[in-house]
C-alpha cells in the first residue's frame, strides 16, 4: 500500500432504509457532527433528496449546510411515491432494495470502504413482489458468500461482542441445525474477521453450550459432547483460540468476559438478550464473512417514532463508529 | 395477628450445604454483621459445629463471639466424616440432606420463618445412594407441592426478577414441555407469590416468546400463537396482569423493565444470562409456589475457592435479604 492510499479519506455509504421509518432521520442526526466525530471520513447518504431534507427538519439539522460542508454527500435515488412517516407503502419496496443495491455495487467496485444500513421493513419489499428474508441474507447472496455470521457488539475499548451459531430459526429447529462442520466454519470466520477487521492478533472466542449448564456432562443434553466439543478440537487444530462449551448463564460474567474478544452463542435468544441489555440501545449488528464491511443498527424501523425526531441515534452512531474501525483495519492490512 | 406476634423476631434457618464447598464460610461471612444488617431477625445456622468454627477462621470471623452475641445460633448436625475444603466425600451425603431436612421440618412446624440454602453438590448425595435431582425438586416433594416456579432476582428498590417456565431440560425438549395449562399455573403462582411475599398489590408480569422475535407472527415458530397467547388470555380472565409474548432480545430494556415486576422467560438460557449479568454475582434464587419461604444463592459450591475465604458473600447476603423481605410480608399478611 502506498502512503497516498493510506491517507486518502474513507468513504462510507449509509442506506437510509425504510422511508416510513426512523432510518432517514437517524442517519442525518448521526452525521450532524460527522466532521468532528469522524475526521478523514467521507459519507455517502443513499436516499431520496426531498425525504432527507424533510426528516432533517425533524431532528433540527440543516441538511443543505451539512452537504455543503463537504464531508457528507448525497447518493440520490427517487422514491416511487411520497413517503409518510409511520405509514408503510409497498410502492416504495423497490426503492428500499435499490438503496441497498447502490451500496453493494459501490462497495464491490471499491467506491465505498464500508456499508452502514438503517433498518428496513421486510414486508414493504415482500409486498412489492420481491422475495426478501433480510439484509444479511441479501448481502450474502449478492456477494456470492456461502456462509456469513451475525455478530452484535457494543463499542468502546473492550466491547462485549456476541456472535450467533444459528440466527432466525424456530427454537425447535435449533438443535438439528447445529453440526460440527458448520460450527468450525463459523468459528473460523469469527477468528479471521476479528483479526482482519478489528486488529486482534489472537482473538479469544468463548463458546456457550446449547443446553442449560452446558449439558451437565450429558445429563441435560448431548450436543456439547457430540458436536460442540469436537468442533472446538478441530478449531484448535487450526490454531484458533476458541474455548468452551461454557454454561451460558455463567459465561457473561467479568471473570470470563475480561478474557474474551467474542462470545459465540448457539442461538438467538441465548446471546442477544444479554448483549442488548449490556449495550443499552447502542449495539451494532455486524455481518462477518462478507467480502465487504457491513454494519447496521440493532433495532427496527420504529414506525411509531418516525418523523418525531425522538428516536435515539445511539445505535446508528455506534454502527458508523464500528464501520470506520473495521474499514481502517482492512485498509491498513 | 396480635401485636406481640408482629414484633416477635423472625427466625431464619440457613443450611450450610456441601461441607467441602464455600457454603459454610459464606454463611459465617454473611452473618458477621447480622445484628446491624438485619435487626429483629434471629438466625439458625444448620451445620457441624467444628466445621463452622474452622471455616469462620478462613473468613476472619470470631465464630464463638458471634454465637455469644445472641442473634445467631447453631443447629448442630455432626458430619459423618471430617470435611476437607475442595474434596468431595460421599460419606457426608446424608449429612447434607439432613441439614435440608432439619430446615424443612423447622419451617413446616413454624419454628423457622424462612429457609436460605447454601449450595450443595448433587453428586455427593447421589453417590451416597440417595436419588436427588436438586434443592428445588426436593423441597417440592417434601412439602407435597405439585408445581413450583424458579425465579431469580436482584435486590434493591426495583430489582430485576426473572422466572422460568421450564428449567433444567435439554433444549430440544423445551418446546414440547410448554402447554397452556402449565403456563397459566406458572403465571398464577408468580402473581400470587409476588402479592403475598413481595407486597406487590398488582404484580405486572411480562412474558417472553419462545422463538426469536417472539415467532414473528408465526414465521419463526407457532408456540406464541398456539400456547403463549392463549395462556395469557386465560390469565387475564383470572385478573392477572401478564402481557406478551415479547421478543426476549428487546424485552430486557428499560422501557419494558421499568414497567415490570417480573419477566417470565420460557427457558433457562433465555432468561438467566441477562439476569446474572445484571445482578453481577448478587442474584438470589427463589422458589415460588412452596408453602414455606425459600431462597438460595445463585451459584455453586466453588470447590476451588473453599477454605480460602476469597469467595464473595454477595449472593448469600442477597439471599438472606430477600428471605427477610418475604418472611416479613408473609407475617404481615
Amino acid at each position: 500500500m502506498t502512503r497516498a492510499a493510506a491517507v486518502a479519506p474513507l468513504n462510507i455509504a449509509i442506506t437510509t432504509g425504510e422511508p416510513a421509518g426512523v432510518g432517514p432521520e437517524l442517519t442525518v442526526a448521526a452525521l450532524a457532527g460527522a466532521q468532528a466525530h469522524w475526521p478523514g471520513v467521507n459519507f455517502t447518504v443513499l436516499g431520496d433528496a426531498a425525504l432527507l431534507e424533510a426528516r432533517a427538519g425533524a431532528v433540527g439539522v440543516e441538511w443543505a449546510a451539512l452537504l455543503a460542508a463537504g464531508h457528507v454527500s448525497l447518493g440520490h435515488r427517487a422514491l416511487s411515491v411520497p413517503a409518510h412517516a409511520g405509514r408503510l407503502d409497498a410502492a416504495n419496496g423497490r426503492y428500499v432494495l435499490g438503496l441497498l443495491d447502490d451500496a453493494i455495487d459501490g462497495a464491490l467496485s471499491g467506491a465505498f470502504d464500508a456499508i452502514v444500513t438503517a433498518p428496513l421493513q421486510k414486508s414493504t419489499i415482500n409486498d412489492a413482489g420481491v422475495p426478501f428474508t433480510g439484509h444479511t441474507e441479501y448481502l450474502a447472496e449478492r456477494t456470492h458468500t456461502a456462509r456469513v455470521v451475525m455478530m452484535l457488539a457494543g463499542t468502546g475499548p473492550r466491547p462485549l461482542r456476541v456472535a450467533l451459531a444459528t440466527t432466525h430459526l424456530p427454537l425447535k429447529d435449533v438443535p438439528g441445525a447445529l453440526g460440527i462442520d458448520s460450527l468450525v466454519e463459523t468459528i473460523a470466520i469469527i477468528h479471521h474477521d476479528l483479526q482482519r477487521d478489528f486488529g486482534l492478533p489472537v482473538p479469544r472466542i468463548l463458546v456457550t453450550g446449547l443446553n442449560p449448564h452446558a449439558g451437565e456432562n450429558g445429563y441435560l443434553g448431548r450436543e456439547e459432547i457430540d458436536i460442540i466439543t469436537p468442533a472446538l478440537a478441530r478449531a484448535a487444530e487450526r490454531g484458533i483460540d476458541a474455548r468452551g462449551p461454557y454454561p451460558a448463564d455463567t459465561l457473561f460474567q467479568p471473570r470470563y468476559l475480561d478474557e474474551a474478544d467474542c462470545v459465540l452463542a448457539m442461538f438467538h435468544d441465548q446471546g442477544l438478550p444479554v448483549l442488548k441489555y449490556a449495550t443499552f440501545g447502542e449495539g451494532v449488528n455486524i455481518t462477518l464473512g462478507l467480502p465487504i464491511v457491513r454494519t447496521s443498527v440493532d433495532h427496527g424501523t420504529a414506525l411509531d417514532l418516525a418523523g418525531t425526531g425522538r428516536a435515539d441515534a445511539g445505535s446508528m452512531i455506534a454502527a458508523i463508529d464500528t464501520a470506520v474501525t473495521m474499514a481502517r483495519h482492512r485498509r491498513a492490512g
